[in-house]
């Protein structure tokens, strides 16, 4: 069925953990405790993540052996296992080996793998804090399965750590412009693709179709899928698509979006080299659907023009 | 880009509502007012929806008048404003020209619109009944923005109903089989593709790889987007891919999988017809991935076979 291989180099950041989530082990304290002497913990403050300079930072697991129930075991990572914890401002003072920063700021610098492994950490701990109370009764929950489900004894319901779907969308017009969008509070000069979540009863498909016309009062007349990216901020996996529509000028008449335009390769080129154009950084999906689109019928990449890959 | 028309011929069920989801009207309560006077509302009694034979039958809204704020506001479809409420059995009981059906059950007679109204109702419903706390601090969260938000005035948290990624993958291998696999409690004879939830930190394409390993030991190859569907039972949207894997014997450890085994088009076709083999309905994504796969090399499609489309 003409298949591509998979994984390929369009994958976006995030997204390429050699962690293996070894999902039997969740409910096998046996086998953590056997790993105990090895394993490694990622603390967690106010979001921000452990480093030395661009590096993933960890601390011996075993310094919290009396915590360990309140920390989320994330898997084996070269043989080793992983829990992440959120720690305080009083903790994370008393570490001065470790810095902690924002994962948005610093993800254009990290390793894809240690990108991953904190993405992960990040939505799980984000999960965690807003599933303390049950949603149905009102109850304290209480986590089990190493972290991964909090559970209500009250009322027997259990809460699983999930994702948002989001969509993203590279639009093209018949003159193979592109489509982009301004949110109100971003720097000037930044452009982006259009998004948007996808509500309960509709296909990621339909809410393409929904969001380009509620954003732009663009019709989209067809589709293609391009990839997904998990995205913890804070809690989305973004699903990403190429779609054709009608030739309109765009119209923005919601809060979502202060500007949307179709852009030229010409105009986007000339931008970037004036400095007066940019768009998201290289580990995002927004910036790799663009990157497909341009490419596709560019004398130059992408690439080249912003002066990385 | 060679993009395809979309809607195509291979949408699945709930995919395909004519309703105008509206959101400006959400925070614009005199637009919904003033819609009021042809209003209906799908009343839902223990996830079951009103029918009348095999149509959606709805009541007036203006019966709902004072609990209005209580039900969810859906869209406009046919020009006509769509309320959900969930209702007591003693309720249900009062209108004997309702007959209250299990979605799921009745969603091969139901017309496409239908089904995609109702599939929005029960997801709603759900979510909403999940969110009557709030995670984060266990206060009661009160509904806003006709129902699509559930705010906690507490810690001042907004609550949004999304929905829960899962994938579905259809996997071929080297002689162009098909894996399938039984859940334990399913009629004797199903076989379906396999499936899981997107994990957090977790791109969709490791989901494929991660869960055809885990329940099968198959590594995946190479992948291919074919669609997505809203689910909801209880609140997923289903991704659905197919795969190319490696050719070794489907092995089934762990308790999601019965079995796993490799299936030829002829197998399959024998197997439809002694009826010692069967799989999901037509309206799901997961028949609709298979059948792709079917087709794409037999000599008569599987439509033909199942004597239905």
């Amino acid at each position: 069925m003409n298949i591509p291989d998979y994984p390929h180099e369009r994958t976006p950041g995030f997204n390429a953990a050699t962690l293996d989530r070894k999902a039997e082990w969740r409910t096998d304290e046996q086998a953590r405790e056997q790993a105990l002497d090895s394993a490694v913990l990622v603390p967690v403050c106010r979001y921000r993540m452990p480093m030395r300079g661009d590096v993933l930072e960890t601390l011996p697991a075993r310094q919290f052996a009396e915590r360990l129930d309140q920390a989320i075991w994330l898997g084996l990572w070269n043989q080793r296992s992983v829990y992440t914890l959120e720690v305080t401002d009083a903790e994370a003072a008393q570490w001065p080996e470790l810095h902690f920063s924002d994962l948005r700021g610093a993800a254009m610098r990290l390793q894809p793998d240690d990108a991953a492994v904190m993405a992960y950490a990040r939505a799980m701990i984000y999960w965690a804090k807003r599933h303390r109370y049950c949603g149905r009764c009102g109850k304290a929950t209480r986590p089990t399965h190493a972290g991964h489900v909090l559970r209500c004894d009250a009322c027997d319901l259990e809460h699983y750590p999930r994702s948002d779907p989001s969509m993203l969308v590279q639009v093209s017009d018949e003159q193979d412009r592109c489509l982009l969008g301004r949110q109100p509070g971003w720097p000037p000069g930044m452009w982006s693709v259009l998004a948007g979540f996808v509500e309960p009863g509709e296909s990621i498909e339909d809410t393409v179709i929904r969001e380009v016309w509620e954003e732009a009062r663009i019709r989209v007349t067809g589709m293609r899928y391009f990839a997904s990216q998990p995205w913890p901020f804070p809690a989305s996996v973004l699903i990403g698509y190429h779609a054709v529509g009608d030739a309109e000028t765009p119209q923005v008449e919601q809060d979502e979006l202060e500007a949307a335009d179709w852009f030229s390769r010409e105009q986007i080129a000339e931008g970037l080299r004036s400095k007066s154009f940019f768009m998201p950084p290289p580990f995002t999906l927004s910036f790799r659907l663009i990157e497909a689109w341009y490419d596709h019928n560019a004398a130059q990449p992408l690439s080249a023009l912003i002066g990385r890959r």
